[in-house]
């Protein structure tokens, strides 16, 4: 009744080469191969629709998501590629593939007991974290990972692991010189743009702040989708530091050199949950850091209602959770708290807060003053922390920087060190959402506002997003604005507008007295 | 500087009409459309790859994920979609599709509120589930929903609210009769395929018991799985009806009724993160036999140390959240431990446990005792339960059933009225796992057996799996096979024979004395 076969089976046994074809489907950074349902590979793997698989060229392996195709898409020799995959290859058309079932995931038996309580070690977390960067998790896999991980937070241990294996899975730059600052804010603050006016300020000052910034995760813009709009942030390595050793600074995205891949694939899943786990930011922010080169970094805390971080308390905890794991990688931290109460500029989304970057850094007279403000606060931390600037002294000496206009310069400087300097667009579409009953705005929701901006298309439409045109404890007249929607497309102004109408609460005005 | 719109806009204005194109694209479940980046639907709603977006036939609308294309795969003017798309939509090529951004998924936030440990009321979870059922939730959140209630388990609060809403959003049935029987086994025992044999018996005495069963959630195979290798299972209402009035029973794939669509979805996500926890677990069950209109249910519960139910105590728990739950409803349950601490029967994959299950209902000499033992205990509650058999007797009549020949050909009256008899497969590739040392067998791992099964192919190859050759406390000789892994393809064979290998305590064997 039961039959041996003559010789122990190999994996080489069986022919599963087949040939790349460009596809040109564009995924994100998911990687899909579409082969035939009834190809020799899918027979003789026994492959079915949405099956994990190892895709294996001459020197390249990745492991992608199979979907099968019963029509004459691809051929029946072909695996069609989208360009995440094809990309990660490194292929051209027609060169052999093989694929195969993909290993089994060993590491996801330490997640499903973190999932159960269980605590994660440096091992656990190094194999969960190497298996993510390898890309041999599913977004079931890292929504579950993420989602453990905020559901009970991540402990002192764990976030130190973690921070420790998101850098080590990484690239780790260094510098000349050993004092390297840097600067951070934790988001959840629309328009909270301070870090090229910072870096501006501090390099002139000749300090080295070799910025790498992250795109948003759940808000209309993050430092480099706002810096795109006025340089080239998309630099590799060699780049930076060319830019870094010719003026003192660079304002690039982090994501291009891979300080810390395991963050640009969780942050993309954090997006869509919209979510954002304590010990996750803290490994996020710190194993930048650190994988950036820094030695002495400011953190900026906004505080308010409806900000990321809602009352002192939660701000006094964070703040101390980061200066004691910093202290576990020998960085030094010191963290600002701010007024997270409402949007800071008048700018919400890419295009709109360079503009305010601008303003500030022009020195113009209308520029926003509490931007302003901010970026002199931080810039002065962190010119007391670099060491040569008596405490107490830093922040008139950053107003002085930017009101002399040697930041300007220096911020003109590093745009075209960067690759050249950019005018950020206009959008096409502009709706004001106008005050309904005149009189005092007593609270603003930073959340929906964000939100508003993210449905008019920030960041992935740069010209998009909101533009305020009142502050809190500002008298308001019926009929005037408080706020003016940025669309690029028509589709999105209706989009945005369509929520504004369902959400009357954005902005609350108290009744004239 | 700001400019208002003539009018209001409305989300009529902009022609988002494109032609329907079916790709052929099979992706199990899961709605994509493929669209090029640059068509005018892309442009003026400003979609970007992995947006969720609408799209709406003359009288469907479904939610899917977009990926856009920048090659001629397909043509300006078209949507394509895959099969799961195509099929919701009930569309045929050229009909006119408009596309545009999905609806915010407002349930999401109550999801947030769940992970960060916020109970759920009927309200929110009615949302989620709904949105659920409506293809609103990509995998990452439905990953994300499934983790936090394995997290931190769903109170029994809770329990009830997700039950009642999963059977809401369903179909229901309703049948001639006030009394009908069910049964259901809580999985994690491989071979464990007592189902078919229960309803011969059951139905031969004349009750009545529609049974629709699940496929495999993380196990080899589901009863409907193994059904299928004897019978059609994939049946609708009209069909399930006509079976039960004429045989009193049937053994049915539930999924083709609706009867909890939302546990559909949900048990896909559970077997990618090997996960089940045990409030959605109750609602998946119970929701399940409270739409198919039982009254009377057996439920059968394997304890075993790699069963899914690991330990008396958390067997007693759950018996009891199981009939409080229940009793909720109006439902009558009486539950049966069972002895899980090894596989039953001899076969572990569909058409291996179908021939275990024709061998019990033919009284075949070999046929495995224990899974008759089980089939009998079981039939035996629910003759009991059922009302006109005397408590302690139920046991004896099931045996005298099965010995008598009443409950074989009942089964295969079944087995016609549900479209034909069928012989179970047989596998290709076959392959003996050794005994390496001479001994007693003290500890088989139902779970490594399970996913060794699954590795062969099982369930969807339907002749995979592997077929025991031995039980606990049996002597076996160094050379005999402890079990024969059979597989239809060669790759699939290799997959598991190198898991095996990888694995050499799937069988723990004592020395010799």
């Amino acid at each position: 009744m039961t039959r041996s076969l003559a010789a122990t089976p190999t994996t080489t046994a069986t022919d599963h080469s087949l040939q790349a074809r460009r596809l040109g489907v564009h995924t994100q950074d998911q990687a899909i191969v579409f082969m035939r349902t009834d190809c020799h590979v899918c027979r003789s793997e026994g492959l079915s629709a949405r099956s994990q698989v190892s895709v294996r060229s001459d020197d390249q392996e990745i492991v992608a998501t199979l979907y099968q195709i019963s029509t004459d898409v691809v051929q029946l020799n072909e695996v069609g590629l989208s360009e995440a995959a094809w990309h990660r290859l490194q292929v051209t058309d027609g060169d052999r593939l093989t694929v195969r079932h993909a290993d089994p995931v060993e590491s996801l038996a330490e997640m499903r007991r973190r999932i159960y309580g269980h605590r994660l070690d440096d091992g656990s977390l190094r194999s969960i974290v190497s298996d993510i960067v390898a890309g041999r998790y599913s977004d079931v896999h890292l929504s579950a990972f993420v989602t453990a991980c905020a559901a009970l937070p991540l402990d002192h241990n764990e976030t130190i692991a973690l921070t420790r294996v998101m850098f080590e899975v990484g690239e780790r730059l260094s510098w000349p010189g050993s004092l390297i600052v840097d600067k951070h804010s934790v988001g959840g603050l629309p328009g909270n743009r301070t870090t090229p006016i910072v870096v501006a300020i501090v390099a002139a000052h000749g300090l080295t702040m070799p910025k790498t910034s992250s795109r948003a995760i759940t808000s209309p813009a993050g430092t480099a989708d706002a810096m795109e709009t006025l340089a080239p942030v998309d630099l590799d390595l060699a780049a930076i530091r060319r830019v870094v050793e010719r003026e003192s600074g660079c304002i690039v995205w982090g994501g291009s050199v891979r300080l810390s891949p395991a963050d640009d694939v969780l942050i993309r899943v954090e997006r869509a949950l919209d979510l954002d786990s304590e010990g996750q930011l803290i490994a996020s922010v710190l194993s930048k850091k650190i994988a950036a080169g820094s030695t002495h970094v400011v953190l900026d805390l906004p505080v308010g209602p409806t900000a990321k971080i809602r009352s002192a308390d939660t701000a006094a905890t964070l703040s101390q959770r980061l200066v004691d794991v910093a202290g576990a990688f020998g960085l030094q931290v010191r963290v600002v708290q701010s007024d997270g109460s409402q949007p800071v500029g008048q700018g919400i989304g890419p295009a709109l807060e360079a503009r305010d970057v601008l303003a500030v850094l022009q020195d113009c007279p209308g520029a926003p003053a509490d931007l302003r403000d901010r970026a002199c606060t931080l810039a002065g931390a962190l010119l007391e922390l670099g060491g040569d600037v008596l405490s107490g002294t830093g922040r008139s000496l950053a107003g002085q920087i930017l009101a002399d206009g040697r930041a300007w310069r220096k911020f003109q400087n590093i745009c075209e060190a960067q690759g050249g300097m950019r005018i950020p667009a206009e959008a096409a579409h502009q709706h004001p959402l106008l005050v309904a009953r005149s009189g005092r705005i007593v609270r603003i929701d930073n959340r929906k506002l964000a939100k508003l901006a993210k449905l008019a298309g920030a960041p992935d439409s740069k010209a998009a997003g909101v533009h305020m045109e009142c502050k809190l404890g500002h008298q308001v007249q019926a009929g005037q604005p408080f706020c003016v929607v940025h669309a690029e497309t028509r589709g999105e102004l209706e989009y945005a507008l369509d929520y504004a109408a369902a959400h009357l609460d954005i902005f609350e005005v108290s009744a004239d007295e």
